[in-house]
């Protein structure tokens, strides 16, 4: 199949990075339900030749927790492949030796292993989703304030994601949240950070026009790799909601109706790959 | 005394308008405890024949309640003179015929007796403490997405104020969270709002440069007296922080150590009163 009028930059695509919530699967109650099509999906992808990474700001357990919950699915996916916030900030706190108070997630707390808490210097929030208390919050905030110079990183910065039971909070809004409470700007570790995405672009040693995004959410899937330089695909599943097509300020280059549609255009335009 | 250089204005002021937690007391376990000299302070001051009026953003109880508590402390104040925003946020939900989804604390739920909350078409948060669970933010944050034209009052926007056992966050935070989430602005009740100061000042009979608005705050007790025309001066207590007085925006017309000390600037400065 031609591509259609105005979409001829699918013919260039080399790589694909694909968000995994909402475009592979919906979460909700036992780990969530894989999205019809999409296990086809990203295996058709894979098997031709185009470069495919996975790309979540998921931070309700480890990578490794996190691609066996896939995989249990039907997804056959490597945890190489997949990037995430909290490898990202472990690297960063090290580096500028920091002392993180974590409001994460109890299935992430793994990844920190080793890292030391003692004498908080910064406060590191996650997808906590239930331990956003009230009284957790304040303690978070406390740290903050006790700061010279406040130091806040939050592991992405999504407004709300979609489970099976409906929409929940996302970390943007406890980031927000603190923001104004302790007069301080978060440093977002995860999607859309451009470093995030650098990180990603390196490991497929592909330049970022040769690349395409695939997202639900359209700030920071679409509207981040865009400002990378990437295009971006907006599918049609898990928190899409009809007024994004009409957003104030992010375009998508293409809206599909899931990844199964998505798939389908790259395959059937691009020169390197089954047609 | 004659005024301090620079504070001639005290002589003109012939209303003051009193923040109630932070500047008459501290709030805590067991209803707070009043700050040092401030029952005098206030005595000496309605006993002058200045005009004073109380203006709190307190809402975690009704402001019957809440006056009752004070006068337990030994506090003489009258309820109507006390401005609080649910009263006036129940006069805005009738006037334009809203049904709100309540996230506030228990203590206030009197307030709205009466009010329709059926099929809900706005939100309506307060300081609601222990409330804010994740659950109880998820509820409210469906509730505006659902709406094609979401509508958030919040009632007030303080960030954080000060208890007997630390710093606790305030509704400003959970305002600006589901801001947040819900791309939506919050129409403010209360404390900075100019229209809650005109209010109070109405029901003075005098004019914005005729009154000095004593608070702990400086963004919503000072700043926003100053907006309306008003003078504003900070007091050293409740949540005041060394810092405020190097603020990037907001400057007090003066800095005083506690009520006590504001009340006798004024006292002794003021042609109408006592010296």
């Amino acid at each position: 199949m031609a591509a259609a009028s105005g979409m001829e930059w699918l013919k260039s695509v080399k790589g694909v990075i694909l968000d995994m919530c909402g475009v592979l699967y919906d979460s909700g109650e036992g780990g969530g339900q894989a999205i019809p099509g999409s296990i086809e999906a990203v295996k058709r992808l894979m098997d031709s030749g185009l470069t495919v990474r996975f790309c979540t700001n998921e931070t309700q357990s480890t990578r490794e927790q996190f691609v066996q919950k896939l995989r249990v699915m039907g997804f056959d996916i490597s945890v190489s492949h997949v990037f995430s916030p909290a490898p990202a900030l472990v690297r960063i706190l090290r580096e500028r030796r920091l002392r993180p108070h974590l409001l994460v997630h109890d299935g992430l707390m793994a990844e920190f292993e080793g890292v030391d808490t003692s004498s908080p210097n910064c406060v590191v929030i996650g997808d906590a989703a239930e331990k956003f208390s009230y009284q957790n919050l304040n303690e978070a905030f406390r740290v903050l304030i006790g700061q010279e110079k406040p130091l806040l990183f939050s592991l992405g910065r999504g407004r709300y994601y979609k489970e099976t039971d409906g929409l929940k909070l996302d970390v943007g809004v406890f980031m927000t949240a603190l923001e104004y409470a302790g007069d301080v700007q978060a440093e977002v570790v995860g999607k859309p950070a451009a470093d995030f995405f650098g990180t990603v672009l390196k490991d497929m040693s592909l330049q970022p026009h040769e690349v395409v995004m695939i997202g639900d959410d359209l700030v920071n899937d679409v509207g981040g790799a865009q400002s990378c330089g990437m295009k971006g695909i907006q599918v049609r599943t898990g928190k899409y909601r009809p007024s994004d097509e009409q957003h104030a300020s992010v375009r998508a280059d293409a809206y599909m109706d899931d990844l199964a549609a998505a798939a389908h255009a790259i395959l059937t335009s691009s020169p390197t790959t089954e047609r």
